[in-house]
């Protein structure tokens, strides 16, 4: 399987992403750049490269793109903490944690606006207007995607399996679609093109929420650095626990109602409702349906050959059965 | 003197803003769309379309460019408003008091993102290539602007006006700036005359930036919608306030000081410190200084003729007379 630390650890993109956010007032790029530094696979600035490779172009202007998807999501990433007042990520305070919530708006503000700086001031127009266009459509959804996020989270009842899906298809697979139609567009291709790689893009992004679920809830808290049942005691509704609630019955939905969204779950209390949901097979359902979305990513580039292929088949394999 | 509500009332830019800004979950949308529908002078799409036009350009892409710089500035007021901890703006609540902080904060995101795809959409690409760079670099410097506004309200010490001037170039008149760039831009100039109306954009921002100080101390509160001597109350670094206490010496300095961020000052105490600031003649030097802006700004358009220029020459004289 794929290293994923190769992905972190890809030079180019790394010093080009901290050099491009290099500036004064110091404290506020060291705010911006906080997430970026400690942590992160660089899965959707990977995607624009390798589709960009794959489709015939070269790094030239890819490398931009792939800049300004990771400043994009790292934006999201430090104004979604303010909106669900986490306190930790990758092991680290959150921005608004460690720097206060005025300073994390405004990096997150920052971000955002360097993303089309760099775009529009590296790529030529012809291009980067397309990449702009992917780009801020993309953004939109995103929003929208989170407003549903907490809208659900609001609502008393548990959403749907598909209601579900189609929050996701906003929230989280909205970025890897641009980042795969970038990828395409950077290496100059048609519209057909484009559109089959945004197809290729959004069902990665689908898996990789559908995986991120699962470790949420039944991850192992070593590797995680999360409670054990972390979001079943947050009442987080991912698709697994969205899936248990609606399926179980009798006994089996009462354990699992009681640590739902309590917080002074014991943590027997919770390994008892993970071993109901495990006996449902919910995991297996679950990692099947990210499996399954895997699949279809896959047929879509199959006919392309040659290392590219390869790099993007290992990293679909990565995204589905990864423990982190 | 310009009428101000011709400006808010041209039915086109009014139209256009709010068709742009139509979408699911409504909720989102209409808190994006709350500032927007309850006030603004629209001066700065006012800018693009004007310039645009001094220059021979016709409204065919400026009208878009108008409709992103109007959505941006409105984005920082949603986030600004969050950052003040402020509850009113423009006679109404702020996004964040009326719908809550994580909804403002996504009304601004979505705001920001909108005006980039309006803007890659609808202009052609050499010249939305163009737009998006000189759009991103305000933003970037607005964050940038907008921080040392609030790290100069925590430092205990009064700034001088040379640095005061220098964070409201950035904070206030940087989407001046970008709003006459952008109109040159759209009329299709070469860069010499895209800087000079930039330079026309940053003196009118300076010059209204130190107008709104101005009204801040001394307006009347009828029209302000705000108690007398507000700033002064909540302690704000404007610059008549800032030249008041660096000024000031003796007792009428312990007066100002006693009123200065305290909440708690009676009315009497502040028109008190008001009128020591009167006697001072802080308005007049500060009015003075405005108009100092203004007449650069003109001398930048003075070789132009026609309608355009005399409406730009009135807006001008609006800015630096304004009561509101």
């Amino acid at each position: 399987m794929i290293n994923i630390n190769s992905l972190t650890k890809n030079t180019t993109l790394k010093l080009k992403l901290l050099s491009n956010l290099n500036g004064k007032p110091s404290n506020l790029y060291d705010a911006a750049t906080h997430l970026i530094k400690n942590g992160g696979k660089r899965i959707r600035p990977y995607l624009v490269l390798k589709c960009c490779e794959i489709l015939g172009g070269d790094e030239k202007y890819s490398i931009y793109a792939a800049n300004a998807i990771e400043m994009i999501h790292n934006f999201t990433l430090i104004h979604d903490d303010i909106i669900d007042n986490d306190e930790t990520r990758h092991g680290v305070d959150t921005v608004h944690k460690k720097f206060s919530l005025p300073i994390a708006i405004l990096a997150g503000d920052i971000l955002f606006s360097k993303s089309y700086q760099i775009v529009s001031d590296h790529i030529p127009s012809h291009m980067s207007q397309k990449v702009i266009s992917t780009l801020s459509k993309s953004c939109i959804k995103l929003c929208e995607g989170q407003y549903a996020d907490i809208k659900m989270a609001q609502n008393k009842s548990i959403p749907t399996e598909t209601s579900y899906i189609k929050m996701i298809e906003k929230k989280t697979a909205s970025l890897f679609e641009s980042a795969c139609a970038i990828g395409a567009i950077c290496a100059q291709k048609n519209s057909k093109d484009i559109k089959n790689f945004a197809k290729f893009g959004k069902n990665i992004g689908i898996a990789f929420q559908i995986v991120d679920d699962l470790i949420g809830i039944s991850g192992d808290s070593k590797i995680t650095r999360k409670p054990v049942g972390n979001d079943l005691r947050e009442g987080k509704k991912s698709l697994p626990i969205i899936m248990a609630i609606n399926k179980s019955k009798g006994r089996s939905h009462n354990e699992i109602m009681k640590v739902f969204g309590n917080v002074n779950s014991t943590k027997e209390e919770l390994v008892n409702a993970i071993n109901i949901i495990h006996k449902m097979k919910i995991n297996h359902i679950v990692r099947k349906q990210a499996t399954n979305y895997s699949k279809k990513a896959k047929n879509i580039i199959n006919d392309y050959d040659g290392k590219q292929r390869n790099e993007l088949v290992e990293l679909l394999d990565f995204v589905v059965q990864r423990a982190l």
